[in-house]
C-alpha cells in the first residue's frame, strides 16, 4: 500500500476502478488479509492469487486470440501441406469456417496447434509465438492482441503483488502460447503461468540439448482441471481467484474452501460498447452456472460497464 | 552480496566451504552473472537455479529417505490390509527386505506410496508427511531426516537468492513428499518444487472441494524427465544446476546449453567418515556417466571431503 507522509489523500492503487461495491470489496479484502492484527490475517507464503486469462485478463472476442494464432499458423504452413485442403480441421481453417473451429473449444485449438507443430523444438515454437504477437492485429481494434489486456486487472495484479501476494495465471489456453509474452505484459514470471500443455521429450539435436514437442495432450487446464493444475503447479489452495466463465467455477470453489477468508472475483462482460456483452448464451466464455453460484454464494461480480472507468490501457 | 563500509574483510557468504577451486568458481560465476559491466551478465528473469534433492541437498544413505517413509506407512496401515502379507511389494516391506525395495528405485517407491494411499485427499496426505518428518529419526544419526541437509548447500541457496536467482528443486522424489517440509528447510516455496507426481482429481467430498490422489503415475521427474520437468514447470533453461548422480546428467546438459555462461555443479560423495563415500558402483545415487561427462567438459566437481568444512547444520 502506498502511503503519504503528509495529509494529502493516499494514492489510489486502483485508479481505473469506479468507486463502488467491487472496489471496496477488493480494498477491504487486501487490508484485512495483510493486517497482522486482523482475524483474517494471512501469512505471506499463503497469499496465492490465481487468475484465468481469456476474458479475465484480456479479451476473448470475437474468438479466443489463440484461434487467430492457430489460423495464421495453418495458413503460413499450408504450402508445405497440400493434404490439408481435404483434411479436417485444417480444411475448416483454410476455408475460414470460424463456426466449426469455435465449436471445437480450447481443447480443439490446442490439438490443432499441437498436430501442426509436432516435432518442433520448444525454442522454435517460442520464437514463432513471439513473432506473431509482435505483428498480428486484432480485427476490431487493429492493435496487437496483447494490448487488449484490461487496465483495471493490471492494477489489481500490481496491488496484490505490492501486498506480497504471489500472482499466477491458471488458464485453459496453451501454456506455450502464453509464456512468451505474458511475463512482460502482466508482470507474471513464466514459472507462474499454468495452462493446457502437450507432452514433450528431451533429445540432443545436432549436438544441442532440446525439448521437442510431441503430438500428444499432456494436461487440459480447464474446469475441474484448474484446481488439479493449481495443486500440481502451486501446491496450496489460493486465497484469491479471478475468472469470467463456467470454466473457472471449480477453481472458485477450491479457493472458497480455503481455511482463510478468501476472495472470489468474477468479471462479468456487460459492456457492449467498449468491449463485448455476453454471458449465459455465449459459446465463448459461457457464464451460466458460475453466474448462478456467484449470486447464491455472494461472490464478487465485477460489471465491466459499471465498475471499470477504462477497459484497455489505450482507452 | 554482503558489503562492509569499513576496511574489514567482507563477510564470507559461504563460510562452510573451504577455500579452493569449487568455492572460487561459485563466487566468480555469481559475480560475473550479476555484474552489468560483464560479458556474462544475466538479466534477473533468467537467473534460474535448479537443484536435485536426494544426495544434493540432503543425504540419501543408507536408502532414499522416502523409502523409510514408505516402510513406516505400510507398517502403520498393515492391520487394515491383511492381504499385504502375501502381496508384493508390501510383503517385502513387512518382512524388512530392503534389498528388494531398493532395487525398485525411485519409481518403485512412488508406486508403493501411490497404491497404498490412493483415494486419500492431498490435504490428508500432506498431514501424514508433516507428522512423519516431525517424528521419524534417521537410523545412523538419530535425528529428524530434515536435519540431514547440507549446510554448505543451504549457504549456496541463500547466496544465489541474495543475488536475485530464483531457486528450484527438480527431484526424482515425490513432489507431495517434499513440499510439506522443504519450504521451511530450504527457503524454496512449494510452487518452486518440481518432482515426480501421481494423477489427482477434483471432487466435492462431504461438501468440501478436495483434490484426491489417484493410483496412476502422472510424471517421473528423473533422467531425461528432468529437463522436461524444467520446461513444463519453469519454462526456461536454467543457468545454474546442482546434482549428484547420473539422474541429473540430462538437466546438466540442458543447463550447459544455455545462451548464457552457465554453471554445472556436481556434489561428489567422497567423505566416508562424516557422510558416505560412493559413486560409480552405488545403486543409490549412481554417479558414473555423469562423473565422466563432468570431467570431460570441465564441470564443477565438489568433493564433500575436501570442499566442505562442515556437512550438516549440527556438525
Ligand atoms: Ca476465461
Ligand atoms: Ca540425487
Amino acid at each position: 500500500v502506498v502511503e503519504n507522509t503528509s495529509n494529502e489523500t493516499p494514492l489510489d492503487p486502483l485508479p481505473s476502478w469506479n468507486e463502488g461495491k467491487s472496489k471496496t470489496a477488493i480494498l477491504s479484502f487486501i487490508k484485512s488479509s495483510t493486517d497482522t492484527t486482523s482475524n483474517n490475517f494471512v501469512p505471506v507464503e499463503d497469499r496465492i492469487a490465481v487468475f484465468d486469462n481469456d476474458g479475465t485478463l484480456w479479451s476473448e472476442q470475437p474468438a479466443y486470440f489463440q484461434l487467430f494464432f492457430a489460423i495464421d499458423r495453418i495458413k503460413a504452413m499450408a504450402s508445405d501441406h497440400p493434404e490439408w485442403k481435404d483434411q479436417q480441421p485444417y480444411k475448416a481453417v483454410l476455408e475460414g469456417d470460424m463456426k466449426a473451429l469455435m465449436a471445437s473449444g480450447e481443447r480443439g485449438l490446442i490439438e490443432l496447434v499441437m498436430t501442426s507443430h509436432a516435432g518442433m523444438t520448444t525454442d522454435e515454437f517460442q520464437q514463432i509465438v513471439t513473432d506473431w504477437i509482435a505483428t498480428a492485429k486484432h480485427p476490431r481494434f487493429d492493435r496487437p492482441y496483447n494490448e487488449l489486456v484490461y487496465q483495471p486487472m493490471l492494477e489489481l495484479l500490481d496491488f496484490l503483488r505490492a501486498n506480497a501476494f504471489k500472482t499466477f495465471i491458471v488458464s485453459g489456453g496453451g501454456v506455450e502460447f502464453m509464456r512468451p509474452w505474458a511475463e512482460a505484459v502482466y508482470g507474471i514470471p513464466k514459472d507462474q503461468i499454468v495452462g493446457s500443455s502437450i507432452k514433450t521429450k528431451f533429445e540432443i539435436k545436432e549436438g544441442v540439448p532440446q525439448i521437442t514437442r510431441l503430438p500428444e495432450i499432456d494436461f487440459i487446464d480447464d474446469k475441474s482441471g484448474k484446481p488439479v493444475g493449481i495443486w500440481k503447479f502451486i501446491g496450496r489452495r489460493p486465497i484469491f481467484c479471478g475468472g469470467n466463465s463456467d470454466g473457472d467455477l471449480q477453481m472458485m470453489q477450491y479457493t472458497a474452501s480455503s481455511k482463510y477468508k478468501s476472495m472470489m472475483l468474477y468479471v462479468h462482460h456487460t459492456d457492449s460498447v467498449r468491449e463485448w456483452a455476453y454471458d449465459r448464451q455465449s459459446h465463448i466464455g459461457q457464464f451460466d452456472k458460475g453466474l448462478d453460484e456467484a449470486k447464491a454464494k455472494g461472490w464478487n461480480l465485477v460489471s465491466m460497464k459499471d465498475d471499470w472507468k477504462s477497459i484497455y490501457t489505450f482507452d
